[in-house]
């Protein structure tokens, strides 16, 4: 494990064996039923098999005359075959007769083939006349027919447990005729803004007193992801109400989150109150902002102490907190993140052995991006969130990168404001 | 314009030509009043301006001493400069008086800096004794301290109308102590997939039924957007089921979007009763496969018959309805596709004049992606979408790409199951 002296801390671990400590003493959460229309987002709890052929029968793939491919053998607009129509199939009313030797039943795209037919011809290739068709084109067995079972096999496997659930796969699940599916719960997770300087935006602040942010910045962050806020409320410094939030929250929370006071300054009041309670898995990594983060088990489950600075808890939930809720909530895969990649409108800087990074603008200009580097001068500055689009890291053994170098940045939001989507 | 002579449909017109059609036909809902914690993931409908400076105070940055840094100029290991320690200040509890000619006060991060002082001295660079501290460094006006207005100035134009609120956002406007503003209204939209074919997944399958598949795919890609499902129902190829449909939802909602029933055939019930009830501004697009995509306006409303089948409804919901909607729900600004580019496994093929789109499953190969084309016989088969990660886009220019090529896919995914994430 990488191990970096740092003035304060007493070493600082290195983002990645910090994140493999986190990863290492978690695991996923139990199961539920929930119906697949109230699916996406979830996480499936066991493998899903298909229970069914799609589609369930052989059915028409154009609008056209259901017919015997031998009987149309050799059609041509020289040397049309001549069927007789018996009947009509749409997808409200099957044809229920059997097609026999040189007869032909109408058929509606998607509708169910008659007994006896194996093929459709094409609207287009027949001339309809007094009951009967000319057929002037042949058609080999199958042509223009979605064969039973040719989407998905009976038996299949389609999903693995673990699988993150799309629209398309609930969609997918409902063909099959899947109501209800076995997913993870949930992840319940207990939050805390920690500051006696923090006021609810609901107050009146007072002198000295700072409108809290983290709660909304932290849950918003984790919206995506199956997550249930148990409670999510503002700790002032003081033991006690730090030490009920957290034994409330050890009876129905599968994780605790604070912010705030995990620093080493007088008022640091988690670090204090949670080395004593729990046992401290790691405090401090070489994240740049963001070096206070705490990690510890407290009777048998997670706690994770974020810095209190705004750009800092962002960042920390970026890196720490987004992959552990992932494990707890049973996702098998990774994060696909989304990048892109441009070119740096100024130099930037970073210290060796911290994994810096910094919020940056991203501009479309012609084919191409260029990547703005947000000036600020510390964690606190918020606005230097609001005011980019994404992060450019700076790995541990990269010093900086100069002006025009192409470079890599994880996109935060979804609507870039002077970029070009599709 | 460009336009496609095609089988079928009398003409096919190109995807931009469609989409400007539609996006020049429709407009932005109006707005209502949520709290800034429910707003992540609305849209602004007016610009923001700091009412506040934020910090609201100059405060400290560090923990140390609040000093005045004309008193410690010059100060230095080989000469300390003795300062008396008149009291403290913590994020609690200010510090209420002036810090005087040669006076200190103990300060922690985030405090309010008292009046007098102008600096903040770190706790390591001094040493206590009996009431004095020696101060061993100089510092100059400001140092470690956060000065009002740093990050965001009163007065400041912070967003604009049309921007998509992220959670840094929201953080962003509690900060200020905004608790409620101005929002879009989420975009009212009625669903109907319509077949008579169509059973419920909580029903019986009938002889010739298929599951209903589309609603909770079209509802699960508009979920990460200002939606509100005013209705999604299934309606079979009869009239009145229609027209029942679409005069109540003209009565409540913002757009009507139908699947299915949009194609020539017999029982394509939508495009005969739409071309009959209001007014086609397009029949027929470029796009395979997603040919039979309507639209229309229907008493000053926005009306999109989207194609029935399900890879088809995915693809143009993708292609027409998300831009339609992020339109109608007032966002400024371009959606951020999530792209990876990697080598084609197999060779793709496409029809010159149509934009194609290809099903890909992404494999993630040492540092770099491997593109693997899904062979899919039609646009039924909705195993296709739930099997790959995103879409290849084969222009109306290029014939298909050779195996190897370089190619860029859109992902609709988020977590790839083969991928490596950050």
């Amino acid at each position: 494990m990488g191990l970096i002296r740092e003035r304060g801390f007493k070493e600082l671990v290195l983002v990645d064996d910090a994140l493999r400590i986190m990863l290492d003493n978690i695991s996923p959460v139990d199961n539920e039923t929930v119906s697949v229309d109230n699916s996406v987002g979830r996480v499936l709890y066991s493998d899903i098999v298909a229970g069914d052929d799609v589609p369930p029968f052989d059915r028409a793939a154009m609008d056209g005359y259901a017919v015997r491919s031998i009987d149309v053998s050799g059609a041509s607009p020289n040397n049309p075959i001549r069927l007789r129509v018996v009947g009509s199939a749409t997808t409200s009313q099957p044809y229920i007769g059997v097609v026999n030797e040189f007869e032909a039943v109408r058929i509606d795209t998607g509708a169910q083939l008659p007994k006896g037919a194996d093929a459709v011809v094409l609207l287009e290739d027949t001339e309809y006349n007094n009951g009967f068709i000319d057929v002037y084109r042949s058609v080999s067995k199958y042509s223009n027919v979605s064969v039973k079972g040719e989407d998905i096999k009976k038996g299949e496997l389609l999903f693995r447990k673990g699988h993150f659930i799309h629209p398309v796969d609930a969609a997918l699940l409902r063909t099959i005729g899947i109501s209800e599916i076995e997913v993870y719960r949930r992840v319940r997770i207990s939050l805390a803004s920690v500051g006696s300087e923090l006021v609810d935006v609901s107050e009146e602040r007072r002198e000295g007193g700072i409108y809290e942010s983290n709660r909304v910045l932290v849950m918003g962050m984790l919206s995506r992801w199956p997550t249930e806020f148990v409670r999510s409320i503002i700790v002032g410094d003081d033991l006690n109400g730090l030490s009920e939030f957290v034994e409330s929250s050890l009876l129905d929370s599968d994780i605790i989150v604070t912010t705030g006071g995990t620093s080493l300054g007088r008022g640091d009041l988690v670090t204090d109150y949670i080395s004593r309670r729990g046992s401290v898995l790691l405090h401090g990594v070489a994240l740049q902002p963001s070096k206070p983060v705490l990690f510890a088990i407290v009777d048998g489950k997670p706690f994770i102490g974020l810095p209190g600075y705004p750009v800092a808890a962002a960042i920390s939930t970026y890196i720490f907190l987004v992959p552990v809720i992932l494990k707890m909530a049973g996702v098998k895969g990774n994060l696909y993140p989304k990048v892109v990649e441009g070119r740096l409108r100024r130099r930037v800087a970073s210290k060796l052995g911290t994994l810096q990074v910094v919020r940056c603008k991203v501009v479309k200009k012609g084919d191409s991006y260029l990547i703005e580097p947000i000036y600020a001068s510390g964690a606190g500055v918020l606005s230097s969130l609001a005011r980019g689009d994404g992060f450019l890291l700076i790995p541990e053994n990269v010093e900086g990168y100069e002006e025009g170098s192409l470079v890599r940045v994880y996109l935060y939001r979804d609507v870039i404001e002077d970029g070009e989507g599709i």
